[in-house]
């Protein structure tokens, strides 16, 4: 199956910009009267036919369209502290999109080594993981936001913190939350939130969230969030 | 806390090697008298004093043993076709270790495209992370296998394998297995198990696993295996 991100689609017959009529010609050969899928990253699945394959721009018509293709059953926004490391970050963002994600925010932290996020690379890393999993839901990357602003923004939800302070009255998700639901998850930088910063989310109705005793990398703590919600939600 | 890996400790003293010694005194730069943590990987975990810093040679006193450290409450093999691109099979080692695993064995399957694997490399990542995320028991990595042969081998425990060929016996891990067991779960290489390949294993009293509707990459899926049967022991 070849697939193709599409957002701009709107009519019943597509043309793909000069990369991807590149791609389709020379890379994948296809031949005028093949078929391919598009997603448009709002939830569109669909069936296209080449129906000219000029290498700069392929034409496309649209045979079928399927909406809301695979809808996700509950609301998934983490934000998490971008690692020193980006590379640590484009892992966690290709991972959760093939396990399931709807929103992450890149929350910039006291203790954050990196304070500046390039948008549109880790953009790149999710819209290919989209086409290799087959999601028509595009995740939403939001820009980099400094942690006291993005506790000041609204949230209708589910509200959690996982940090390592003790603290007696962290639960595991499982306790936490109900399926189905609206979830915003708060995952911190290498060295963990500082215990202002815990307790300044703590007064922003968050709730404490243990991952349990193993130490985990800030990427493998939001994974493990991502794998806990969605298996919630199966 | 500084962690040093030490399989090899018998006596109540240990002199780190040369390379180790030389990251103690002169990247560390600890001197003597300074507490630093050992791990044997069979689950000894050791707090120790140095009473030499000589750059080449590190001698400590070990002060204090807790064994079983973090003893795990089951056992988790999990056999992987290695992927083309060798850093996605790494990134599972890594993740794997984080999360809690036991054993693993690289399996070479009918559509393997990597028929080679170096274990020297994969156990350096492995022991990178038990030192990261302070674990005592070293995961084991078998040497990479065929398939055929892999099954061969005698199991006693609870035999699963994940694979995307339609069939209505599919179940979840969490329907299929009780906490506390031992577990052996096979991942197939990108393009997945062949039919024969998957009707050798059910024949072998393997029971067939699904991990959902999510096109999952060959890492993304072992790791998924790999938090589900740790969530289920929990």
């Amino acid at each position: 199956m070849h697939i193709f991100y599409t957002p701009d689609i709107t009519q019943n017959t597509y043309t793909l910009n000069e990369e991807e009529s590149k791609h389709c010609v020379r890379v994948l050969r296809l031949p005028i009267g093949s078929q391919v899928n598009l997603v448009d990253g709002k939830g569109g699945f669909y069936t296209a036919e080449i129906i000219s394959d000029n290498p700069k721009k392929v034409n496309l018509s649209i045979l079928q369209v399927q909406r809301e293709f695979h809808k996700r059953n509950h609301y998934l926004h983490i934000a998490v502290a971008p690692t020193k490391n980006i590379d640590r970050i484009e892992w966690f963002l290709e991972k959760a999109t093939e396990l399931g994600i709807d929103e992450i925010t890149p929350i910039i932290t006291d203790r954050s080594e990196r304070r500046i996020v390039k948008e549109d690379r880790l953009n790149k890393v999710i819209t290919s993981a989209i086409k290799q999993s087959i999601k028509a839901y595009h995740p939403k990357l939001n820009e980099a936001i400094s942690y006291d602003a993005f506790l000041k923004l609204p949230f209708e939800g589910d509200k959690l913190i996982a940090h390592c302070i003790d603290h007696e009255d962290k639960k595991y998700i499982s306790e936490l939350v109900a399926p189905h639901q609206k979830y915003l998850i708060l995952i911190g930088p290498e060295g963990d939130f500082t215990s202002k910063e815990v307790n300044l989310a703590l007064n922003k109705g968050y709730k404490p969230l243990t991952l349990g005793d193993n130490r985990l990398r800030t990427e493998t703590a939001a994974l493990s969030v991502c794998f806990e919600i969605n298996y919630l939600n199966r």
